[in-house]
């Protein structure tokens, strides 16, 4: 059994239909129109090349590769239109095995479903890790997907889609994907701790130095040592998980690597995690076949990125370049609890005396790497699992309020409003025109609030705030000024006053071109198209961008992308993909 | 002593700009002009024609009349430009016994003021009642409008102007409001009576049936029976006090008038109040120069308009027009009181029984007048003491919510976002417009909020209202169907899902032509200009409109209008128009 790379290479054009005969229900335009992107160096390079023909087809092609699937659970309506591969992936989700109840819910949905969008509901129903999706899973994400707008949902039935053919072709090939099974399990096993009040909710919560947060430590720690191969690990004086998995030449240059292991509050499992079991992956995996790489490889979970317990946002990263701020041990937590008192709690020193020589010598690395869930919907919308990050965003951020007169909504005519929010409306649609018609910035109003606001009062007052990011400083500032003198000539022409308080800036952290090369090239190994995206987030990597060349990678993330949220998503496959392409860094650098 | 309107209609220029001198300061000009405007029937129609001169006059000119004035308090820079007028009214109000600090923070505010307008800040001093202001009455203006915006800045200086300009005509005639001054004094003493909470704070509340609101009523009935020779005056079963000054035929059909006594949550001295002191001073008048008109005049003191205790707007109109709800009466306060509870408290008799004969037959009245201050800025804008009423707006009401997708605001590309905030501010842009192109109608949205908004999170969810009215059901309807089609247009293209749930809808009530051809026939007999508007606001008017014919006058609130305040304000030469003109459509109907 199985089809191999080499066969279809070799096939002519029907054979090569045939081969591919299941993978799109229905739908062998798909597998016609990708022969000529043959040869396929690697199976992520056949499924990129299936998935980039559904992109390039029409509209109509793309609902009738939609409507070609069946409902799901429809029994009554399969007939002859369910082919093995749908029943099978069906009964593997046990909704062949649905109570009376959920039946007829999921019977309500597909109407509803219908009604709204004219097509049936496509779900990859054996889910991120190939194993099926819980019943519950399968109805929560109906019901969650029937609010969408009908362009999105369409794209998302069609990544739904390319997720049931690479399933599809992973059983045509015989192959599975155990490294990215591995680092997805332990993504799984790492997010049972969570901090109390978030935990009996189900929600993932791990905040600086909480009992949830030590486990998770604890955790690393074993797993680097016992199942990995490390031939150091330990736990740093701010609660810093490190790994050295030692070179050849012990005296070289390490590369450094690593991501945080805390989270935000009720958030998703793979930010920051994946950036510390994708590298303790691969050392397994080298130590598994008794491979040493010519330098030493350093990996970090670093404790604390996040801000959430104290406002000490990359804390983790801040002790390894030597900016620990020393005013962060006083600081008190919602129940009053120090800083510095967390960590005598933990076990740690709590003396700057102690986190001080955490300071790493940059002349002792030959740079820094990570890889980190992209939290965006970009790549994902490209159907793309990889990604190069250019440079981490700069970026300022500002709160502000317009001020004009509060007054009668019926009794003051259009004229003669002095209307606050009208003004706001305006610099929202301006953010948008302006960060939209330039290159590689985004601008966003994520607070928008007439304080005490009356349905029959003309807003008075209106808040909001500003998020302005760039892959340039110079990029930034441009965006700021534009901004700032829209804001000003608006209140301007309305006669109103306004304020601005800057509560942030931050430098953008430019990729090394040496150290994203090397990203690229491992990329390109993989069989997979170069795309190159800005972060917009910050990461740890910005941290250690002030001591040594850094360049990051990206994974997509499901669900268009979403992060600080449960319903962040990768793949099993994906993270394969993810330890393969850091593997090939590794052994090129 | 004192100048005499046929003097002046007699004067050539030159003296008539002599007999004038003083009342604009170094400013010749504007009597020059208003020269061709004799002959005055009135001293009203002499200021208005003054101020008409000015609100025709170049900006450059307006701007020099303000110029033309000193500085508050000014004693250093005084010298040759300050008038006797000046000294005498800064004295009044007794700037001249400034402290150290009173006199520094006054500098301070002179040059922020300089400093931001180019010019000197104008103030009445002698204030609405022509007594003059507390030290800290004028700082507090003085600080306030230093926030305001230079175009509106400019028109508040020149209505002060005027304000000073009539005050100094008063003197110069050697006439005082007397009748004005009456009923400015009832409403400051009506307004010492206030709901707890606020009377500490020195705020004006009264809601239904609360001791405050209870003295109130029992105030108006004395000053009815004692003060004003009503012959008859009763407390009714929901609490209006009503008087009813009989006419020389008891069996004519009567005129009904009134207007409500309690308030708004920290509201102004006027809304609804001038409505009934204003009909009492006239049956005073009337009283004591013992005259009878042909028919009964009856006065109603509404105990409830504004549905602030409970949610029963209209409730003392609504008794007269046989639509008291019997649900209000299970109706709970914030404190779990029902209405019936309080009404028994109040010692009511809070029955069904007792509340319907309220009911007033229509076959006994000529009709239902009420006079309103306008609570908006068009008449104090065209510098009008009086202004006719067309029709009270309909207006319809609804909250609303846009749902997008809350997403990363570094991550997530201009041209992925599904922002319900951007949704939202198109949507405010789109009222004021398509509001503001038509004729006689406003739209407002008062209510702007992402809820839970964050500066670094895209909107997933914006609420709103929207507030429409227009002076027919039509206008109204047409308006609302082009608001929600924009909101519709709006989502579609950006592929979001809105919801809007209407809370109010309300017919318009269009004035009775003769009604309102009385009201026109009296302003014009004071040798005012008449000036239409319509109410955007509801009033007791638009329900008495379900049962007789209705038309209302409206009297021009000072600081631009503003109502529902505590800075709603009127000048006694205002109530004395108002009183003039009331007086003049009861002897003349």
């Amino acid at each position: 059994m199985g089809v191999s790379l080499d066969q279809l290479n070799a096939a002519a054009r029907e054979e090569f239909v045939a081969l591919l005969d299941g993978t799109y229900e229905h739908s062998p335009w798909i597998a016609e129109r990708a022969h000529a992107a043959r040869p396929f160096r690697t199976l992520a390079a056949l499924k990129a090349a299936l998935a980039q023909v559904v992109h390039e087809a029409t509209v109509d092609e793309q609902l009738g590769l939609i409507r070609a699937h069946p409902e799901l659970a429809g029994k009554a309506m399969v007939a002859k239109s369910l082919t093995a591969e749908s029943t099978n992936e069906q009964s593997k989700a046990g909704l062949t095995a649905c109570t009376p109840e959920e039946f007829e819910r999921l019977q309500q949905l597909n109407r509803d479903y219908n009604a709204r969008f004219g097509w049936p509901f496509i779900l990859a129903v054996r889910g991120p890790r190939g194993t099926g999706l819980t019943r519950e899973q399968i109805i929560g994400t109906f019901a969650r997907r029937l609010e969408g707008a009908a362009e999105f949902e369409r794209a998302e039935c069609l990544r739904n889609i390319h997720r049931i053919a690479e399933i599809r072709l992973n059983d045509k090939f015989g192959i599975s994907p155990s490294l990215g099974d591995q680092v997805w399990d332990w993504a799984e096993q790492l997010a049972v701790h969570s901090d109390p009040g978030f935990k009996e909710q189900g929600q993932l919560t791990v905040t600086y130095l909480t009992e949830a947060h030590r486990a998770c430590a604890a955790q690393l720690r074993q797993w680097m040592l016992e199942d990995c191969g490390f031939d150091e690990v330990s736990i740093d004086a701010v609660g810093n998980v490190v790994g050295v998995y030692h070179g050849e030449d012990r005296t070289a240059p390490r590369l450094l690597t690593g991501s945080h292991y805390d989270t935000v509050r009720n958030g998703g499992k793979y930010d920051g995690r994946l950036g510390i079991l994708v590298p303790m992956a691969c050392v397994r995996e080298l130590h598994r076949t008794g491979r040493r790489l010519p330098y030493g490889f350093e990996v970090v979970g670093f404790a604390e990125e996040e801000g959430q317990r104290y406002k000490a946002t990359f804390l983790g990263s801040s002790a390894l370049t030597g900016h620990f701020d020393a005013d962060w041990l006083t600081q008190r937590d919602a129940e009053g609890i120090t800083m510095r008192e967390a960590m005598v709690a933990a076990g740690l020193p709590a003396t700057l005396e102690a986190i001080e020589p955490l300071r790493r010598e940059p002349a002792r690395y030959r740079g820094f790497v990570e890889l980190h869930i992209e939290q965006g919907p970009v790549l994902d919308a490209r159907d793309l699992p990889l990604g190069i990050v250019t440079s981490i965003n700069g970026s300022v951020r500002y709160l502000g309020e317009v001020r004009g007169t509060a007054a009668h909504a019926g009794t003051t005519p259009m004229g003669s409003r002095r209307d606050a929010a009208a003004a706001v409306a305006e610099l929202v649609l301006a953010v948008e025109r302006l960060a939209g018609e330039r290159q590689q910035v985004v601008g966003t109003v994520g607070i928008v609030e007439v304080p005490a606001g009356s349905i029959n009062v003309i807003p008075g007052r209106c808040r909001f705030s500003l998020d302005l990011r760039a892959t340039s400083d110079a990029a930034r500032d441009e965006l700021d000024a534009a901004v700032r003198a829209e804001l000003a000539a608006i209140c301007s022409r309305r006669g109103l006053s306004s304020q601005l308080d800057r509560t942030m800036i931050a430098a953008a952290a430019p990729s090394d071109p040496a150290l994203q090369a090397r990203w690229e090239a491992a990329v390109q190994a993989q069989g997979l198209p170069l795309f190159r995206l800005p972060s917009g987030a910050g990461h740890d990597a910005m941290k250690l961008h002030e001591l040594m060349p850094q360049a990051m990678l990206f994974v997509r993330g499901g669900n268009e992308g979403i992060s600080h949220n449960p319903l962040e998503s990768i793949t099993a496959d994906d993270a394969q993909l993810c330890v393969e392409t850091f593997l090939h860094l590794l052994e090129q650098a």
